[in-house]
């Protein structure tokens, strides 16, 4: 297999070219960072991926064991630092932007999925605590995200709960000052594992009746222990998954489990989107790093893979042949243009000066990024013939890994009808003259670019004034990343 | 999971309107054998699909043993007659005619692929033996094909040598009246099995010298035993693959094997494309049967999956959510055009007056169908979200061995530019004419469709004009396909 090489080169030409004016970033500082990562990624975390994806994470006494090196694995990465990356200096953290920390976990996933999905929730949490905790809550729970003593998970799913979850039955009961849980979670990444002291569980449960619907939900701080004792909280399940087998997704039982509220009662939803928004962008760049990782081993394979001849007459790589450059161009751009996305929607997150453009930019980012990771993937394969079809050559892991990122935190059809309504309506459509402004920035005037742009306008304040977009939304978010990914190629090419 | 059924009516709706009028073709015969082998299917292959999926080939000791219940479902299927079901009744077999034989066969990948596959090779070795074996040679071997008592392989593939053949060096030398092999090959599906009594290896092998090029290549006939004793044919190796885990996909050592020429000394190509181009639409009809199955899976979990609302506010299912409908229409567009397309070629292979049409259609139909398979597992894996990238539900599963079809029999890259050179010029291009006549007859006069068509041919015969057609072939291979998808629809709709 290719060894994995961080694209640390290609992301920071990216950040320069789309996020270069975001304030506070610094670019120096940034790729010292970025390097040193890609280092550690290299050297740590990509050699345990494909064993770890063979060996899969197993169920013992209620409790998970990760594949062996994750353990050690972890405590580096929380020894240097990086689980704290982006946290307030104040609770041990290194305060540093979030272009630095995309970078960070674009490198992460590409090096391993797996394992980035098990400690990749720490900094939705640490936005969580910040913005909806107490003090108290902060300083109990934030430095021990930083320092890597605990993990945290996001508890949302259950059974009859996934994209609606209105449905939420987990159970919420007030007990004196605490609150006490009950009920089945499922698809819970990390629910359990062997590399952390303690884990801080995110849970979103019904402090209400069945009949308040979301309006009944409310966020709880659920810590795997409490002062010394095990949490009654026990994973009775890993899921068999297509890929990702390295990342333990559980069902998990609160049986009376001790909890804290976060937030207000009734306003769970509130509290669990900040997380969410902090993952949706997180699992797109995760879609970045498998389109780019995909376009690495397919490259390496095609450069020394003889095959055929030039029409010449000459022995032939696979590079001579058009239709595999084809192939290899496509991945490539598929990297490029999903990166530069994400760049933009972080850089205007940073600037925080257009709250509906960014909600805007949101959903399209996880949307295009999580498809063109699979594309890139599933081109991999075809482009290593027989041997893509073969384990040994990563790239089917890459795709297997890949699978999930248009299904979760929001399936991509979920995410499409957001854009095409409440993308379209905020500030009483904002975002659509903002996007169309930010496409026309990129596009350094060019003509055709302008006139779609002009099009696209007209159909997203039509869209905007439907009342069912339902039908039209998959194509209306096509169509809006279509015209992004132009404006993001033509800078690319502008340099 | 949702149990395998059969698309027994969808599959002679299309023969009727597809197919006819292929002499020989018995329309109430053909519904009594496919039903009966969908019963069988149904019963007996499908409830082995995922179990042999889960366990997997074992190599013990130089041998290979198939999960558990292969072994008499072998047994069963070649006690049915199922192995001779198109073989001259001379030979035991049944003589039944290529559609019927479609039918069943899409039927049985459905069921278990990985089953079809290893069993899947006897009718292009039968073909072969009758067009290139001797008297002798069909005598020994077609009965004991028919029977079940063998199976058979296609040993072409090396490790140097997969969609280039001229760099073939397994070495076949003369050895009085017989010739020995030695050498070694790779990606052998079922190279061996613990299932039929005996294995009949065609292989490809060098009875020239490097420089002939695919001139000194010859086919040659190497039985598992030879007069009661082990021919010494080693399976060193069973690949870890994507998918398709209960097909053994051996590497395998030839240390000098007793084989008898078939066919032509030098000629070894033209005998291999004999059994390749039966495989081929065998392929394209496994990409039908993805297509077909992911469907029927993701329909029934759709129409019971409850998920969120409709705008009136009443609970909704799956089904109710325009872009969950706009995946399934997709899906099973997919599954009937591609059934469709196979049901075209099938067709004219059976009147064969058209010998250039058919080498047209059959590249055509194996990379469309291969394509709609995975893309209808991929959509399938999209509809069930989380669900859907859990190997219990059994959608995963059809994605991971449809993602071989697009690559095996000749990746569909190879297929594209097999249409756009040999496709157009073949009888100075008579299939350009013959394939729009065929795709004005499916589209019943619609204008649209005349004018595309007009267009295509156009295109067409420029392109049998360009020396070098490479970067346009993949293009040409989707404008083709989808013309004559788009005139199926309209036979499909005119009913």
């Amino acid at each position: 297999m290719t060894p994995f090489q961080a694209p640390t080169e290609e992301i920071l030409r990216s950040l320069r070219l789309f996020a270069g004016d975001a304030p506070g970033w610094d670019a120096e500082l940034s790729q010292e960072i970025t390097q040193h990562f890609a280092a550690f990624a290299e050297g740590v975390l990509a050699p345990l991926n494909e064993p770890g994806d063979r060996q899969g994470c197993r169920l013992e006494n209620g409790r998970v064991r990760m594949p062996e090196g994750f353990g050690a694995a972890y405590a580096e990465l929380a020894e240097g630092g990086w689980q704290g990356l982006t946290a307030p200096e104040d609770f041990g953290g290194q305060a540093l932007d979030h272009l630095t920390a995309a970078a960070v976990s674009e490198i992460f996933s590409g090096a391993n999925h797996a394992l980035q999905m098990v400690t990749g929730l720490v900094p939705g949490a640490i936005s969580t605590l910040l913005a909806h905790g107490t003090q108290e809550q902060q300083a109990a729970c934030i430095p021990r995200l930083t320092s890597g003593e605990w993990l945290s998970t996001m508890c949302l799913t259950e059974a009859g709960a996934g994209s609606d979850l209105s449905r939420i039955r987990c159970k919420a009961t007030r007990d004196g000052d605490a609150w006490k849980i009950e009920g089945q979670k499922i698809f819970i990444s990390g629910g359990d594992q062997d590399m952390s002291q303690g884990i801080l569980h995110l849970v979103l449960a019904r402090s209400g009746t069945p009949e308040d619907g979301v309006k009944g939900l409310s966020l709880f701080l659920c810590t795997s222990e409490v002062e010394g004792v095990r949490n009654p909280i026990t994973v009775t399940r890993i899921e068999e998954k297509l890929g990702l087998h390295a990342s333990p997704t559980c069902q998990m039982e609160f049986d009376g489990a001790t909890a804290e509220l976060i937030g207000t009662e009734g306003r769970g939803l509130a509290a669990m989107f900040t997380m969410m928004n902090h993952a949706r962008l997180d699992v797109a760049l995760q879609g970045v790093a498998h389109a780019s990782r995909a376009h690495a081993i397919a490259a390496a394979y095609a450069a020394e893979r003889k095959q055929g001849r030039t029409p010449e007459g000459t022995p032939a790589l696979l590079t001579d042949h058009p239709d595999v450059t084809r192939m290899l161009d496509e991945q490539r751009d598929l990297a490029r243009t999903a990166r530069a996305m994400c760049h933009v929607a972080l850089c205007e997150l940073e600037k925080g000066e257009a709250p509906a453009l960014i909600e805007f930019l949101t959903p399209l980012c996880k949307i295009y990024a999580t498809d063109a990771g699979i594309r890139s993937a599933d081109l991999g394969i075809q482009i290593l013939g027989g041997y893509g079809y073969l384990e040994e050559y990563g790239v089917a892991q890459v795709w297997r890994d890949a699978r999930i990122t248009s299904i979760y935190e929001g399936a991509n059809g979920i995410h499409a009808l957001t854009l095409a309504t409440r993308g379209l309506k905020l500030e009483d459509g904002a975002a659509i003259g903002q996007f169309a402004a930010l496409v026309t920035r990129l596009g350094g005037g060019d003509a055709e670019l302008e006139l779609r742009c002009e099009a696209w306008q007209g159909h997203a304040r039509t869209l905007a004034e439907t009342p069912d977009v339902r039908a039209e939304a998959h194509g209306f978010a096509q169509e809006t990343a279509a015209l992004l990914a132009q404006a993001v190629r033509l800078r690319l090419a502008a340099g």
